[in-house]
């Protein structure tokens, strides 16, 4: 396994760095926000249009890839990355916590989380060895660990539990692992026991990870309380290691965990709003159903340069929108894809300058979140 | 008004011609095929693609955008060209066919059809004027007068009356004109009859319009009627003006309405299709929901050169089809209105050649349908 990553700059006021995330398929920068591609593809976005924005990483869900169209059928086809027609990087999760969120009547022992499909009930063991050999048969370049993520609330007994078995799931993910290419990256968990997290990352920070990430965030918590696991957690990973942010999040989200020293991050809002109406601004969010925006000829945001704000105003988005044209859903997330490429970029910018605090503030004083 | 039509050359063994379409927006090559753009987008595609597919000229439907968003919101917006970013030129039919197929309660006079909206139900009278006007509004640069498009099969004394009042709305539409960019197709309608068909493209045609259209067919009268009713009116139609076949169709009948001397087509089976997931190759007909495309590694068309065969595999399109994913669609639309301008592309080389008939048989052998 090989993962190269390099930290280029760090920032003079905060704990922000930028980086370069290296492996055999290719590299890309950080901070770094990753793409939902849950099933093979990101929802009404060409391949194409990823590269041109400058996405460099995307994600695959292995809970959905295992189901539909199976890990043998994508490794027959050479692979996710041949298969989705995307020939740079591609970090697969788990799968384990489309199982926790989606599935029914999942039981969880040491051995395996057992659940019943979402799609059409037939039964399914997720081991951490069946975890690694889905993600080594899909061929993804990043691949997570099997974890326990606990929701929020949750009784202390049940994250402490959580802990230890998803330190016995990294050991034996790490032994199952055969893949040579990209890495594998353990996952922190601990919910929010300040205790407990310190006990996961000293676990998790031991094995020889190319990467560790933060999980157990975004299970509804709220802001407050996930700034500060986020907070607690981050100095505790390797400084010379790629740090992911599982799950998060908003703009703001993101720029605050830039602050404390996280790399990757990935979160279904961009296209997820998209598809619902509602646009990153430079100015906020802008929700097209709105009755104000149907004879507005001004682009989503005078300040973007996307595909979608060089040729269409309000006006024409919010008339698709209503009527559910597929050109709607397209053209917003193209929008807010490149809305998030361009924050990564400018983050990427200002920590090289040395001065990323002063664009968290500005973004906190435009509205951005 | 001004529309200008240039032969540019004949076929040997045949009628069809190739020649040039020009107005003050632009020119496109013909015979051409026009894309439908119903509620002012191409279902599912950016119209960036449709310039790299290297089409000339889309469709509008009055009908849906009179009802949504309204012809004065378009022309509030700069007109139908800068409202849905395309700058090369536009069709739009009257609003008359899709009044008889899809809306309740219509009742026609030689003043009116009044109907009701198939959305919420509301009142709306459409007459020649309003048709006029209404296309006005949207600024295409080709526009379709209002007729009376009968069924199939229709009591002769019916066809009679819609060639009767189809002719004195000919005479109102070019009355109530007052756009001088582009021009106004009259439509020659009459059945299945042959005498009522000569009767009304001498009405038609005797009045001074851009470019004349073959309306009344593709209303269930089956394939051989069909090429009958086509075979018998376009050689009616000036030689000099540019012949239009409404609504057909499949790439067979396009080949022979091309040899019959059309210039002009447009239909909804390119892009309905593509969302059924059956797509047009080379060698046919292609149903990505069948079982045995699952592992199939081909592109859908191995002779195609569009961005999906280029990209993608047929298991792979059979993945995102049974998932229900956006790209299913956006790419088996690409593909197939791709291989309807290349169809056209082919046509015109071939009769610049002089040998379109061998391409006909040609594609009667290969089994292009």
């Amino acid at each position: 396994m090989a993962v190269r990553f390099t930290v280029e700059a760090r920032d003079a006021g905060t704990s922000a760095r930028a980086g370069v995330l290296a492996t055999e398929r290719g590299s890309f920068r950080t901070p770094a926000f990753m793409p939902v591609g849950t099933a093979a593809t990101v929802k009404g976005v060409w391949p194409d249009q990823l590269r041109e924005m400058g996405y460099g990483c995307i994600l695959g869900n292995t809970y959905h890839l295992y189901l539909r169209p199976g890990p043998e059928r994508v490794r027959g086809q050479g692979g996710l990355h041949r298969f989705m027609g995307w020939d740079r990087l591609i970090l697969t999760d788990s799968g384990g916590f489309q199982v926790f969120s989606l599935s029914a009547l999942r039981k969880v022992t040491d051995e395996a989380v057992t659940f019943r499909s979402h799609i059409d009930g037939s039964l399914h063991a997720l081991t951490p060895e069946v975890a690694v050999a889905v993600q080594e048969a899909l061929g993804s370049d990043l691949r997570m660990v099997l974890d326990e993520c606990v929701e929020y609330p949750a009784e202390r007994k049940e994250v402490e539990e959580a802990v230890r078995r998803t330190t016995l799931w990294a050991q034996r993910s790490l032994a199952a692992a055969t893949g040579t290419r990209g890495g594998m990256f353990g996952i922190v968990q601990g919910g929010m026991h300040a205790d407990l997290r310190v006990r996961s990352a000293e676990e998790i920070c031991s094995l020889p990870f190319q990467g560790f990430a933060v999980g157990g965030v975004s299970v509804g918590e709220g802001k407050e309380l996930q700034r500060e696991t986020v907070a607690l957690t981050v100095p505790l990973l390797p400084a010379e290691k790629p740090r992911y942010l599982m799950g998060v999040g908003t703009p703001e989200d993101i720029l605050f965990a830039v602050t404390r020293g996280v790399d990757l991050f990935d979160c279904v809002l961009p296209t997820r709003n998209a598809r619902n109406g509602m646009m990153f601004t430079s100015t906020g969010p802008l929700s097209i159903k709105q009755a104000r925006y149907a004879d507005d000829p001004l682009p989503p945001d005078p300040r973007c340069d996307c595909p979608t704000c060089r040729s269409f105003s309000r006006a024409y988005l919010r008339h698709l929108y209503l009527q559910r044209e597929m050109l709607a859903s397209m053209a917003m997330t193209v929008h807010n894809l490149r809305y998030y490429a361009r924050l990564m970029e400018r983050a990427r910018e200002a920590i090289s300058r040395g001065s990323f605090g002063e664009l968290v503030k500005e973004s906190a004083i435009s509205g951005v979140q």
